[in-house]
């Protein structure tokens, strides 16, 4: 059973991809999701290439990671200096992460026409950067950058650039198809003449250019590279990186390697959903193993076929990595992941219950509207609290009204007007502000106020909105997630409708009983 | 330079797919794409299964294909009868194609528990099925169902269901992955075996549900296949069926095959986008070949490194597909970006002009308000050229108004009232809807539909709300993402505004803007 290290780089590698922009509170969420996830490496960011890397290194050092090794990316050292004065490395350093991965030039094309300085200038480059980096203790990840077209334009300098790499301590030297331009025989081709002439471990990173960036890092490890690195959902440049998620469960469940701990397994579709919900990029409903069709059986012929024996059209076991089976016509979902998700809550039920029966059908329900509570888990448990009537409201609205408006002159405002009820009276508020939701928050705070003070110690951190149905346009259901936050904790809340007024509403609504649920617990 | 054949089954193993439902119109209008686009062989549906695939039948006869074969789709004939006997098969010769593709059963397994037969019967259905369309003097594609699975159970059945397709006449047989689960080096293993007992000539039909359909076809190819099955965008059931785009770009322009006629190769972008179209489903912007961002670059050192050598950062040629290189504008990078898009819009900047200064810092502007045209290439051509004044509005707005209300019964729905000014007539217009922003959208193509009549082919696909300052809350700015596509491209407009529905309106007035600028230019 070999070990494969799984390295991600979703916060570095995937932060370049098209739509991605990523807060430092968003890459610290991730980067304990990942670490939770059970794979070996998390790739930070780039310390020194801006500020937002920085603040993440720095949160990172205060509350380091549990199980993952965390690493800071860099380039090899700047031409024309050594590695101790490069501001870079300095960056690098204070970041006191126990990895550190840099790129160095591999290709000719590139050391001349890119980098403009000689060849033999370029392996000084690499010898002196690693080097620097082993005395400070670091455990060094050396990527080659375009190994492979490298390889195929001057095969004996780009060996040379390994050599020098390993020379100088580096720990494992990581092959990447920069541009996504090779085929996996090549790559396996390559890798092996490469195992003739290296005896340091290898490790290979793979674009998705020719969708064979999985099929790629799948040939490098059959030519005994040790080390897989991607990001999850396939984030990254152009056609994105190879997708962590897909090779975990080909790796371990039909190459028997040993990569995640084992249990972790079904935990991979819960980490894929997380960082896509805070990415704020769907993951695809055909997206292997973990998506929402990947399992899902549409043609009379095979959902016949599967009912009489379900080999027939299902190559794996959807369940190893916490999917379920469906048929199209009918929904069928499993128990197991509200189950699961009640435990977390303290929440006991019998999985082989009427009730639990009865729960998973509503569930079923809000999921068939477009509620999805993997990133919502205040939601969740205000509406397993609800199905379970162990729920009180604190307050029950009998209205809104929102009006919005431009004017000739371009100045746009909002208002918004409630009428609510707590411990049966009833309450008028309205309040103005630039935006429509905002203008809703104000309103009901200023109404629960007198009732609740301690809503004042809550706020609103971030507002997500996503379209379900993307077919319709601005006719489609939305789902709206909020996060709120108060001294103690951070929540997130989920809302779904086909007006964003109203989807914001419902978010708004459960983030508040939320923080009022929590505190009356007190 | 070998022959690769090219067999489309969108229509028929594409239908499939979750979320894609062809009326009969649009079945006709894809396969006329098709035909177009050079492939070799169309599969049209399954007659006899549904009066829609019967009725494209009917209307292909009366107007054939100019350049592809027409397939009709059907299984082995039914256990108990002779094939002159079965319905389907009257249905299926009633389809009057020149080609038929027939699935039967190669897995031991599925001849038991699926069919319920024994292994004997189904040697003899399948050799009396082929025999019998050979008789009728049909081009007999035999696809082997679960071909890979049936072997790795017991090859010496599975070659016999294969020698039994052959000895009856079959064309071609084509080994399928059907539950997507075989890894590239079993298709490659395995087709070589079955070479060395079959003398046919073979093809491949493979499923993505390990990220592996175009790697398992391309293996295939290599063994020595030569007919490639697949859909376009990959539809098809679960994951996906084999990308046809992706296939033959690979083929193409890295294998040195010959696939689709010289020449039509720059149309394969076009093609995929008029089947996303119509099917209602959008390309991936991160698609391999084809997608919005599959040659886009963000990165600062890659923007620099191709601007130095185009070779650099890219793999191959955008143009031979139809699709063209794009810098993201971002704040990190500077002048270039926008230097090089305006030489993509034919608008010429001198980048040392004072001009090009003041541009910069106007995009500075707009970036530090929120801006981030990185994802919305329409937005900054707008922008572009209303800064260079080379822009004349469609229309202009008055003002607008939009009422949000939710009752105490717990029904909520929005109305939208505006004032425009086209060609200096005033137009009032009014549209409700269940949500704010589509009744704004309504309210608009309303008022501006008697003027602009092409607005009628466009339609928005992609609605995305982020919140830029997390900090603030609701109360923060918002950034909305539009994407909006017709039958010929798709873009993406942005709005960034505190207030949801002025920044979903600034991103809607760009996306109609954005359509209009285009369709006049033609």
């Amino acid at each position: 059973m070999p070990r494969v290290f799984i390295y991600d780089t979703t916060l570095r590698d995937g932060s370049q991809a098209e739509g991605v922009s990523f807060t430092v509170n968003d890459k610290v969420k991730i980067a304990r999701k990942l670490d939770e996830s059970g794979i070996d490496y998390v790739e930070g960011g780039w310390p020194g290439s801006n500020p937002k890397d920085r603040d993440f290194f720095a949160l990172m050092k205060k509350d380091p990671l549990k199980h993952a090794r965390l690493a800071a990316f860099s380039s090899t050292r700047r031409k024309g200096m050594v590695a101790a004065d490069d501001p870079h490395y300095r960056d690098l350093i204070a970041a006191a992460t126990p990895v550190v991965c840099i790129f160095g030039k591999t290709w000719d094309l590139h050391v001349m026409d890119v980098l403009r300085t000689t060849l033999e200038d370029n392996l000084e480059i690499i010898r002196d950067s690693v080097a620097f980096l082993k005395k400070k203790k670091k455990e060094v990840v050396y990527d080659a950058e375009h190994f492979f077209d490298g390889y195929k334009s001057n095969p004996e300098y780009a060996l040379l650039t390994l050599k020098a790499a390993a020379g100088a301590g580096a720990d494992i030297l990581v092959l990447c198809d920069t541009n996504g331009g090779s085929l996996p025989e090549e790559i396996a081709g390559i890798i092996t003449e490469v195992r003739e002439n290296i005896a340091a471990p290898l490790g290979i990173h793979t674009h998705n250019d020719m969708d064979l960036a999985v099929a790629n890092a799948l040939a490098a490890v059959d030519a005994g590279c040790v080390q897989v690195q991607g990001t999850f959902n396939g984030f990254g440049e152009r056609c994105g990186n190879a997708d962590l998620s897909t090779l975990i469960a080909i790796l371990s469940s039909k190459l028997d390697c040993k990569t995640i701990p084992e249990g972790r397994l079904k935990a991979l579709r819960d980490t894929a959903y997380y960082i896509s919900e805070v990415a704020n990029l769907p993951i695809a409903d055909n997206h292997p193993f973990i998506g929402h069709s990947a399992f899902a059986h549409k043609a009379g012929v095979h959902i016949d076929a599967i009912l009489k024996n379900s080999k027939a059209y299902e190559h794996i076991d959807p369940a190893l990595f916490g999917n379920h089976r469906r048929f199209i016509t009918s929904e069928l979902a499993g128990k197991m992941p509200f189950v699961m998700k009640a435990e977390q809550m303290s929440l006991q039920i019998d999985k082989k219950s009427e009730k639990a029966k009865e729960m998973l059908k509503a569930l079923q329900q809000k999921e068939l509207e477009g509620y999805q509570f993997e990133g919502a888990d205040a939601s969740f448990e205000l509406f397993m609290k609800k199905f379970l009537k162990t729920y009180k409201p604190f307050f029950k609205l009998q209205g809104f009204r929102v009006h919005t408006e431009k004017t000739a002159d371009g100045q746009s405002r909002a208002e918004a007007t409630l009428h609510i009820e707590v411990n049966h009276e009833c309450r008028f508020s309205a309040a103005d502000s630039v935006g429509p939701v905002e203008a809703l928050d104000q309103a009901l705070r200023n109404a629960l106020a007198p009732f609740y003070p301690t809503l004042k110690g809550m706020r609103l951190t971030d507002y997500k909105v996503r379209v379900l149905d993307t077919k319709e346009g601005t006719a489609a259901k939305v789902r709206v997630l909020i996060e709120s936050q108060d001294e103690h904790d951070a929540w997130t809340t989920v809302g779904v409708h086909e007006n964003i007024i109203e989807a914001s509403w419902e978010a708004l609504v459960d983030s508040i009983e939320y923080k009022l649920l929590k505190d009356s617990k007190k």
